[in-house]
């Protein structure tokens, strides 16, 4: 079965946006030369799962080849079809069923990169495999959660945990058996 | 100017404890001779501020020696006043001129030791300055949030970052100035 992962920064207080989307708290930890282990993660990935809204919000401020790199499928959920694009495909049926179809298929890992709501529906249904969170410095005070209410309980295990030279804490962890 | 510090457990989804108060997550990082820096970060505060609903949750599960141990000075916060009790005093005043008054004065670090109502007014006023946060690796699902909404952006600093063998990760952080 391939994985599924998370890789995804918070803030100390847990929320992965402020208000409006607004991503600017990632400002702080930003390091030339420093990428936070993102290209030696996607390397064992080939295949990337991602909410309607945080497609069209990367297609827009950083080109949907930030996803769409022509290696890669891309399977985007959305409530309204689109036709494909590229390796794109825009996905409106039941979310448990087509990750149960993907990770029975051969490949690499599968990434999940958001938004919230996928990511609250992935972990619901006990779908991920490893979740890889990059703690920033900041209490933003508000925002989107990364982590929603109403999920079963579940048991991680510690992978690895580094702290870097910004103050970003990044912890690994894969679902307890 | 005494500080005044967090430390505290918390689920990696970032609740502090379940619905109806239940810590039992807190079991499966028990381990014997490892209090993962409780006793030596005690040992520099005097002086510990809760919510009435901590103590009294505390006093009837632990013992209220559990703070009042005859040599710290305990200010519990509560909308109903209570007559002091040895060395604690219930105080239904103003919390912030409380904390500030505190930190005034000679002595010790400050501990507070929650629940999530008091840290967030905490928060809120900017009276935190160290938090030691303690990432027990379950996802509870649901609970008592640690961090609420409805506070202003804060830089943090990582002081320290710490992987235990039961898979806790302690986080400590000083605000940034």
């Amino acid at each position: 079965m391939r994985p599924l992962s998370l890789f995804i920064a918070t803030s100390l207080d847990g929320f992965i946006a402020r208000p409006n989307d607004d991503l600017s708290f990632l400002k702080r930890v930003e390091k030339e030369g420093e990428d936070y282990g993102y290209e030696a993660f996607t390397a064992r990935i080939d295949t990337i799962l991602i909410g309607r809204k945080t497609y069209d919000w990367v297609a827009r401020e950083l080109g949907a080849s930030h996803y769409d790199n022509g290696e890669r499928e891309v399977y985007v959920m959305t409530r309204t079809p689109r036709p494909p694009s590229g390796k794109t495909v825009f996905c409106s049926g039941n979310l448990e069923e087509l990750v149960v179809k993907l990770k029975a298929q051969e490949g690499k890992g599968i990434y999940c990169d958001g938004g919230a709501e996928i990511i609250q529906e992935l972990l619901k249904y006990d779908l991920v495999d490893e979740m890889i969170l990059s703690v920033v410095p900041v209490l933003l005070g508000d925002g989107v959660r990364l982590f929603g209410e109403g999920r079963p309980e579940q048991d991680w295990e510690l992978v690895k945990s580094q702290a870097f030279e910004t103050g970003l804490v990044q912890l690994q962890y894969v679902r307890q058996q």
